[in-house]
């Protein structure tokens, strides 16, 4: 895949957005040193297609289960929880997973179940964007996307509480904050999919969140 | 002009964006009624026609200066410190007036007041559609117009106290809230116009506010 290829595929709304983040903090208190793992994987498509996100939710509970069955259920629920675009009422995609203050059992386990969940990104992406890659789509589709990264930029700049930490964080490093921003995004007023039509099916499943494994 | 004529006018990139918001709030506590008059006139160009931004100031100014010579120099200000993209360090735009918390000298008076800001509104902005109705333009200046329409997400997201308030506030109209937003924006990583072109040129006078009038 080549630049321009890459940019083609990202333009088809029959691709989901990824977004995936793991890190590492470490704060020194009063000499004593506190850390803790944070981070998580979500989905965002725009059309829905029920395999693709039983494929990424399985392949992240697989990556879960190694180290805890009880992490897989806790941080999607997390997860689905914190991608909400409170205002509207509806979440920004299907979830995933997400964790903060991740501090157990021990340092290197937790390391550990991180890097396995970073291990997990592209299995559980790929195979959709091999999949649908080659899709046929209209300006109708396209301009759903758009308007669903509209969205996307509510959630981001009204919610996100990293967003917002770093933007009023002086000396931020504001371009990696901004840098989840969309190309492009759309907002039309009052805009809302005709009942039972494909973007319909995609609204039903961001207000009540499924158990997809 | 049709509403055909209409959309083609405000994607062109030389002709600036306005906002305007004049209203009335009365509450009412322990029996007691307080009242205050809030609002503004701001306008956000992709490209700067100075003697577009001296009439329209001009124009603001000549309003208030009918109600009280302190109004224009005191809501500029304000128009300036309000309308800040804080985490770019950048104004939206040129400014215009601003202000909150009006109810001096008289409640008749301040009516008075604002009604001269709205009726101002038209002749403050109707000339500059006149002159740029019709300037060429290039995917450049739409794309830069559209960045610039990032900006103003970011800002009205972030920042604007009206959205934060409207979002947060249960069963609050969205759409109303929302429709402030551009049809369409932008993001690029770390964009930055070439140092010495237009687009340079408005964001030298963004970063620095100027007295027009």
């Amino acid at each position: 895949m080549t630049t321009a290829n890459l940019s083609h595929i990202f333009r088809n709304p029959m691709i989901p957005t990824l977004h995936f983040n793991y890190r590492y903090f470490e704060v020194e208190q009063e000499g004593e040193t506190q850390w803790w793992f944070g981070g998580g994987t979500d989905l965002t498509p725009y059309y829905l297609d029920e395999e693709d996100v039983k494929q990424f939710h399985g392949t992240l509970k697989k990556a879960c289960d190694k180290h805890n069955p009880q992490h897989y259920p806790d941080f999607k629920k997390w997860c689905d929880n914190y991608f909400v675009v409170h205002h509207r009422g509806e979440r920004r995609g299907v979830g995933g997973i997400f964790f903060d203050d991740l501090d157990t059992p021990s340092q290197e386990e937790a390391f550990a179940f991180v890097q396995e969940c970073a291990n997990a990104v592209i299995p559980s992406y790929v195979p959709m964007i091999k999949k649908h890659m080659n899709d046929g789509y209209g300006l109708k589709e396209r301009e759903w996307q758009l308007l669903r990264r509209g969205r996307y930029v509510e959630f981001n700049l009204v919610h996100d509480r990293g967003t917002k930490f770093g933007l009023f964080t002086p000396q931020a490093r504001i371009e990696s904050i901004l840098m989840s921003l969309p190309l492009s995004a759309k907002w039309r007023y009052k805009h809302s999919p005709v009942e039972g039509s494909k973007e319909d099916e995609l609204m039903k499943v961001l207000k009540t969140p499924k158990e997809w494994v």
